[in-house]
């Protein structure tokens, strides 16, 4: 799922070795105990329950039954591997160590003798596998199995399910490939987890293959009608030349993920030129304010620019994901703070809700408005989103740092304690204090330096205004500036402490004016928290439709330890329309009455990404203005 | 489809006989020519192109290949029969009429001894019958049947296909209820039919099965999850305790119109209680604009209250249809002119939509707002509305009159000669001259009247002001009320003229503010008429999306005799917006910057049933207002 610092050639910014950054306290510290006390646990149980490990079973001949679900359940089991090692390269845990060791063992068993692995096609269709590469997920699969072979040996240093995809690896390698046989998955995963493969051992023929099938798609190979035509599989048009995202989210988001991956490595700025103009047309054109990506149920898809819909949208928890791991790799390449933001939104919002705030409920998608009924599951039939959040959520420390030959840059503003290495001057150790996202202090500490002068940046987020970065209480000059990275070189000393503060006021956000769904509402947002109304916060009693925002009264930010696991509240006024005028008509002429309000009231919002942890009440994002 | 005039005893007005009013001129007698010179023929060569004939012949032994398309394709058949018996009844056709025989010979030959008819059942599951009423549709394409024949029957004199129905009908008497078998269909239909049937010949068997499959539902007997589960077939409470339309659309409103028909024939107040409390929730919550219903591609079905997205919606013209079926028979139940309304709502726009100019093409899905790439395709795989679309339209005048014991009543405006039976009076002769929809002047005049006094009544639709209804040029006092009717009590002499003036001012309409997809917006009506802006029509060169309307300008209309065979287009005053000052941002702190509007431009609207007539182009119902 990350990039390693080894390689990576034309990366502007290298990502920190997996482990080295520890989250050490605050808001993320709380979700990742959760993840590891709960999601990792109840993530095991999911996958024995729903048949995934008995598929595994099926396939060395010690299961039971049939296989179950569908044709990429072994996914399921990588992204849980994956989220395991993660976790265990922060925190390591015997009982936990050897479970994933156990698993490993199996996968070892299943493999066959020339390296494929794939429980469906080794128990249903044992003779036909590569007849389906649009739909049947193996080369996908594979991409998982090598993420988490990757993270494993990492996190362990153990060689065991390394060398499984490694096997596996070389016999794709054999298969596919220039003078071999062409195609490309129905599913793009394979091209970024390649090319992490040849990061990790540095066999070039990885890469080569991670290029090759990016550059096998828009040959039109891939049929379908409708919806599920070759757009679906971003295979209408060359990843060159491809203007807008579209399709399937996470295909496109997993495709552009790995196709930055190879520009990082071979510097094809043909790629980095395609993956900028792409982004700009997500960013600008189809991104939820949740940083929820894929607006379209059907197909699970980016629709058209603009339509982005509160309730009937899609915003699957796994292309948040995605987005944030696209993200990661396009600021790397290009030290842009707006990938960083992007990034950050996704992070506290779309993702962040994907997961019930016990850590075993889960949501596949994430809508921006709820008439009421919508809970998180446990699980799903194609859960392919609950063990993506659980490794995500391993991994999330390792969004908040990076480093290049003399410096080191601040990204996600967490509490942790980093070894960075800079190639150039040797290795700092800093330690990072913050009550982010409640209050905007960042405390940086160096506690250990060279002597040799480097440089720290500091993310100013595009959504402040009037941040100051300061070295040891001095403001830096000109270091402020939102929207891109505030920078000090200088020659450190140990116990010195940059500061950056960013006001957290309240922030009224309205939409770009193509976008219907929402016109005439406003979102509320503070820091990098998008907020919501769930009705059950709400004193009027009236309905949740009926509650209306004034955007230009002045709202407050209040601490609500007792609410939802303690969040920052905001109070909002704002009045209740008396739809009582409207018993009997849903429709009428314009200026034939006047809709009347009942009274003021005091709107109370929660952030976006703790909605639905008490029932399932009605929640709005965006809120009808006065 | 329609109701006989010789039962009903608890229907306060009656429907005329099967072609008694024929369309002279105007509107509809051009889509009425269409419909059999394009239409009718043009659904023949699908229905053999795509198997549903030839399912017939599989089932007697002489078809080609196996039983292709969905289980109802016998219905699509049926549907088709019953449009071409109805357009018989208005216009003799020796050619049609043979077809219809053919068609008729090869039912008969189909008809298993015992009276089964089902081309599925018998070519492919021929031991299984009745095994799974909730979706193999047995009993939905029985109703279908059942109602071919009686407007076949009706309309020619021959008892043909009445045989064939009749004999199914005792079959299915002889198999489901009381004391027999249990259950109702998973698609209503039957219900309707049913009483049809039992007007037509009086046993009371079908009226009595009709009332027993009305009152099966509810019993939680259709399992199934999610929006499958009973609600989708309205069996999640009996009839008589529900409270909200829900689920499948078209389901609920042949259920409703079913139930409505048993009250009409039984009097049971409980069921019509129900019919008036479920009319309310889908009317005042549940319906677009332009008389469509079923808001939900989802299990094509009914939404939460007041969620009436534009773009996203379903609004199948088979809904429409239904609801058309449904408000006539809560018309005659009640004498109530807001039944009339709706109609009149769906007729002129969510049902005619449904088809294009040429009467060759058909909507399925019928949205308020299109970004570009949506037409009207030739046929469906699931092709319900087209033969559906075919029937109403040879219908359509058949909306137009009622009777009772000494009144006659006009509901619908359309040029057309009829001969009223007055049970306590006599026979009138009136001839109905207008220009409707385009102008609201409507010319009653009474041709042959016998000497005893009857009251004329005559429908002041719900959304006009100041309507004037006067005899031989003199006013009517108090009969101009909007949404009542305008009684007018004389003896009447031969040529005698009635006389309705509406006046027609082109009207903004706003929705109510629960609303969420289209807060801010209008929509334009001009009589009957909803409107929509095509992209096509616009000459500002902007995007669709960026043009907005001054809801405080005049509108002017205008007659364009070379737009899409000549409408009454509206000009209304609006402006552009600059999405410049919105580049590279989707979402930005309110008040941050003003968006500025590039110019004033001329909005054209058209009639909405006329869109994508032209190519697939963007269009929009609702306007966003300055």
């Amino acid at each position: 799922m990350h990039i390693a610092t080894r390689s990576s050639p034309y990366a502007r910014w290298r990502s920190l070795p997996l482990g080295t950054a520890a989250i050490t306290d605050g808001f993320w510290r709380r979700r990742q105990a959760i993840n590891r006390g709960v999601s990792i646990r109840h993530g095991w149980r999911m996958l024995e329950q729903s048949g995934n490990i008995n598929n595994l079973r099926l396939a060395v001949g010690n299961g039971e039954g049939c296989y179950r679900g569908p044709v990429f359940m072994d996914s399921d089991v990588y992204k849980w591997l994956e989220a395991a090692a993660s976790d265990l390269a922060i925190r390591p845990d015997a009982e936990l160590e050897q479970q994933v060791d156990e698993l490993i063992d199996l996968l070892t068993a299943v493999q066959m003798p020339d390296g494929y692995v794939n429980s469906y096609y080794q128990v249903n269709k044992p003779t036909q596998r590569w007849t389906n590469l649009d739909h049947d997920h193996e080369l996908y699969c594979a991409g998982h199995l090598f993420e988490a072979a990757v993270a494993h040996r990492r996190a362990t240093g153990k060689d065991t399910l390394f060398e499984v995809a490694t096997r596996f690896a070389d016999h794709i390698d054999s298969v596919f490939g220039p003078g071999r046989r062409d195609g490309a998955p129905g599913h793009p995963e394979i091209e970024l987890a390649l090319v992490e493969l040849y990061r990790e051992c540095g066999e070039t023929r990885y890469l080569d293959l991670a290029s090759f099938f990016v550059d096998q798609r828009g040959k039109g190979r891939m049929r379908g009608h409708g919806l599920w035509g070759p757009q679906y599989h971003q295979d209408r048009v060359p990843v060159r030349e491809a203007m807008v995202v579209e399709g399937h989210a996470v295909r496109q988001l997993y495709l552009t993920a790995g196709a930055t991956d190879v520009y990082l490595e071979t510097g094809d700025r043909t790629l980095l030129a395609a993956m900028e103009r792409l982004w700009e047309d997500m960013a600008f054109r189809k991104a939820h304010v949740i940083g929820g990506f894929g607006a379209q149920p059907d197909g699970e898809a980016f629709g058209p620019a603009y339509d982005l819909t509160s309730d009937h949208c899609y915003c699957e928890t796994c292309a948040a994901i995605a987005a944030m791991m696209w993200n990661w790799r396009m600021l790397l390449a290009t030290g842009h703070a707006r990938y960083a933001d992007l990034l950050e939104r996704s992070l506290y919002n779309g993702f962040l809700s994907g997961v019930s705030l016990d850590g075993a409920r889960y949501f596949y998608v994430n809508v921006l408005q709820s008439r009421g009924g919508i809970e998180r599951p446990e699980w799903y039939g194609c859960a392919c989103c609950p063990p993506n959040v659980m490794r995500q959520m391993a991994l999330v420390g390792h969004y908040a740092l990076s480093s290049d030959d003399a410096g080191v840059q601040v990204h996600q503003f967490m509490p942790l304690e980093a070894n960075v290495e800079m190639s150039a001057v040797g290795t700092v150790k800093l330690r990072i204090a913050t009550d982010y996202p409640w209050d905007g202090h960042v405390r940086i500490v160096i506690e250990q330096t060279p002597a040799t002068a480097w440089t720290l940046a500091v993310r100013i987020p595009g959504w402040c205004n009037q941040a100051t970065l300061c070295v040891n209480g001095e403001p830096v000059d000109g270091a402020g500036a939102r929207g891109r990275y505030g920078r000090i070189e200088r020659s450190w000393c140990t116990g010195d402490v940059a500061e950056l503060s960013i006001p957290l006021p309240v922030r009224l956000i309205e939409p770009h004016p193509r976008i219907d769904a929402i016109r005439g509402c406003v979102a509320i947002e503070r820091g990098p928290l998008v907020y919501c109304l769930e009705a059950v916060d709400q004193q009027t009693g009236a309905e949740l439709l009926d509650l209306r925002i004034d955007a230009e009264a002045p709202t407050e930010a209040v601490w609500r330890g007792d609410v939802l696991d303690g969040v920052m509240a905001v109070l909002a006024p704002g009045a209740v329309v008396d739809p009582i005028d409207w018993d009997d008509v849903l429709y009428r002429m314009v200026g034939a009455q006047t809709t009347s309000l009942r009274n003021r009231a005091m709107l109370m919002a929660v952030p976006y990404y703790a909605w639905a942890n008490r029932g399932a009440h009605p929640m709005r994002v965006w809120i009808p203005s006065l």
